[in-house]
């Protein structure tokens, strides 16, 4: 029903964009972002969805708001200010930044988070949907960075784990665990904020809509050295399936109090954490019983028919084996996701329905290969975990 | 006797530099800052202490380092790339930024820190004692982010809480607990980042200097609605002492397994922190025993004489009651500090020896009023804490 209501919002919302695209109105409601830095007044959101970026370069030739792909140049004062803002922008989370004669550099008003491979500029724009992250008079559960040595790696790597409310204080209580991973140029930090994995959980289990669970937030980049001094190769083999099953999971089991078994583990990611963890799943049956893919799969990129004989080694190739061991198979996409994640997913799932496998599909409405779709998506999934 | 070595190697590296003055000379031993974002080759630190900065601007006109209260020019080169360095540097943590055509902005290489009122670049000098907050190979604590609704402030706030390792793992044992305060135009996020507590304690108690103990860093910054709108002062009053004692104390001891009694619980800060937490503590003598003021004490800023009979409403005035109920009263300094913080810590000294009242000073070598200073401070402070 929710989708149904943000379809009908979109098809007004464009209609009315595209009666002023002429003289290019903007509607003048902003307000400063939700996300800025504390006293900050810019950026700021206006209703369309625009962005509004201000600041003071007296001496500077050119400023620009560089946001979705697309450069919007800024005009001074007389003050040496410069102003300017967007088109509209989709509902959720982006990453953005400025330009100032040439110089790729973070907006000082807003808070910075890691991706697109930089510690940079994000900014919200306020969605129909979010209740579903926000900060809520519910109970509320605790995120906790553990620092770890990785003996695979040789390096000091950590993870980011939610514990539910009641964690503390319940001390002869056990909780299954989610594994839920970051994309690409993404880090363990994007779950719990940009990403407000928290938050969604806190609001899922304050309503009765989740069980209480642990999640897991790891960095899905993990090399061995001598994988890294092999210069033959584009890309270094990627170690993190070993580093999550034979360092993480002992870890998180040895020091939270888990329900130690594959029935009360689910694993999940977005992205290139979509993929690393199918094939992670697929290779650890023992150790995972529910599956997410947000926005991907390990076929990604590709809309080559999937052999269920050959695809990871045949791991979908006996269909009664996979609907016993997997509780869930869940697969999301955002509806204004580029068409290569679309065809990726859609060879997968041609590939599952010839073996008469059964998954859920969740599609994130208005939305392209962001946060808003993973916050969605998380809250999607997170419902269906651990409920047998 | 370390200090000695220190103070010894200052003088060595003064004299070094001393000699280069007329030309200028950079010793080109340059290395990326331990604090660079993943993959940035700037800034770079050299031995000397230097900052250098590298930022692709090609139709800039200027473009400067601002470190230190100075601003150094950078200069092109013909593909458009700025590059330049600073004088020497004080070892340890500053914050900085680069101005380009007079806009200041954060350096896209370096990580991100609030301080000085803002989100923004910092930079580390490696200091001669920087094993004492270096992530080695010993046993690590945890640093958890708690989320609460404070009823005085009418908004949701946080705290990060440090628990010892073991503390997940050993669900009998409990712990006394420290309150640590930032300064000002900082917040809750300083001492657990660019402050290290958590690795300052996981190495004083895996030599078994300090005792396992809870670190509890909130904001001290709040304020109630009234006094917000309160526009007939210059500065809303803060409720800080209220929201500590009223809210944060019995949540900790409500979540986490603490000792909750007057003897297991500490209190310290730094700058305006050690002047809050100086009036706290004396005002709630009742929950707390231990006091730390790094670079800074109640009657700051001033070098009046102080009379123990009304500063603090006379709460110096019984040595002998003071002396029953505080177990210790550390104050510091860095030796490089402005005149004005050792006025104000020289004034409450006179205070506490006029009333034969005991004290500890450490002076920290060759630092200022930064975080070098304030880590060497805990260092120092958390090994008295809680031995009797």
């Amino acid at each position: 029903m929710r989708h149904q209501i943000l379809l009908l919002s979109f098809i007004f919302s464009s209609a009315f964009c595209f009666s002023q695209t002429g003289e290019e109105k903007v509607v003048e409601d902003f307000e400063p972002s939700v996300v800025n830095q504390p006293g900050k007044e810019f950026p700021k959101v206006n209703s369309e969805g625009r962005v509004r970026v201000q600041i003071e370069a007296p001496e500077a030739n050119t400023v620009q708001l560089d946001i979705g792909g697309v450069k919007y140049d800024l005009q001074k004062d007389d003050k040496g200010v410069w102003i300017g803002e967007s088109a509209p922008q989709d509902e959720g989370f982006h990453y953005y930044q400025l330009n100032i004669d040439g110089a790729s550099i973070p907006d000082p008003g807003s808070k910075y988070y890691y991706g697109a491979g930089r510690w940079g500029s994000g900014i919200e724009i306020p969605a129909n949907d979010k209740e579903i992250y926000a900060l809520n008079n519910v109970p509320h559960g605790t995120v906790s960075e553990n620092l770890y040595f990785s003996e695979i790696t040789q390096q000091w790597r950590r993870n980011f784990v939610y514990t539910p409310p009641g964690y503390f204080e319940n001390l002869d209580k056990e909780y299954p665990v989610l594994y839920l991973q970051h994309g690409s140029y993404e880090d363990e930090t994007g779950w719990s904020s940009q990403g407000h994995a928290n938050l969604i959980l806190d609001n899922l289990i304050a309503s009765g809509d989740a069980v209480p669970m642990i999640i897991v937030m790891d960095n899905g980049y993990a090399y061995r050295p001598e994988d890294l001094e092999n210069t033959s190769e584009n890309r270094p083999r990627s170690s993190f399936e070993n580093v999550l099953i034979e360092e993480v999971i002992p870890q998180i089991d040895h020091k939270f109090r888990t329900i130690a078994d594959r029935e009360h583990r689910a694993i999940a990611g977005l992205s290139m954490g979509a993929s690393q963890t199918m094939s992670i799943i697929m290779n650890n049956l023992d150790h995972f019983s529910y599956y997410g893919g947000f926005s991907g799969t390990a076929n990604f990129p590709g809309d080559k028919e999937l052999d269920a004989g050959t695809f990871l080694n045949g791991a979908f190739s006996n269909a009664e084996d996979v609907e016993e061991k997997l509780n869930v198979i869940f697969l999301s996409l955002g509806t204004k996701e580029a068409e290569v994640f679309f065809k990726t997913v859609n060879a997968f799932r041609d590939m599952l329905e010839k073996q008469d496998i059964e998954y859920v599909l969740y599609s994130s409405p208005e939305t392209g290969h962001e946060w808003l779709t993973w916050r969605r998506s998380l809250y999607q999934y997170a419902q269906l975990l651990f409920n047998e």
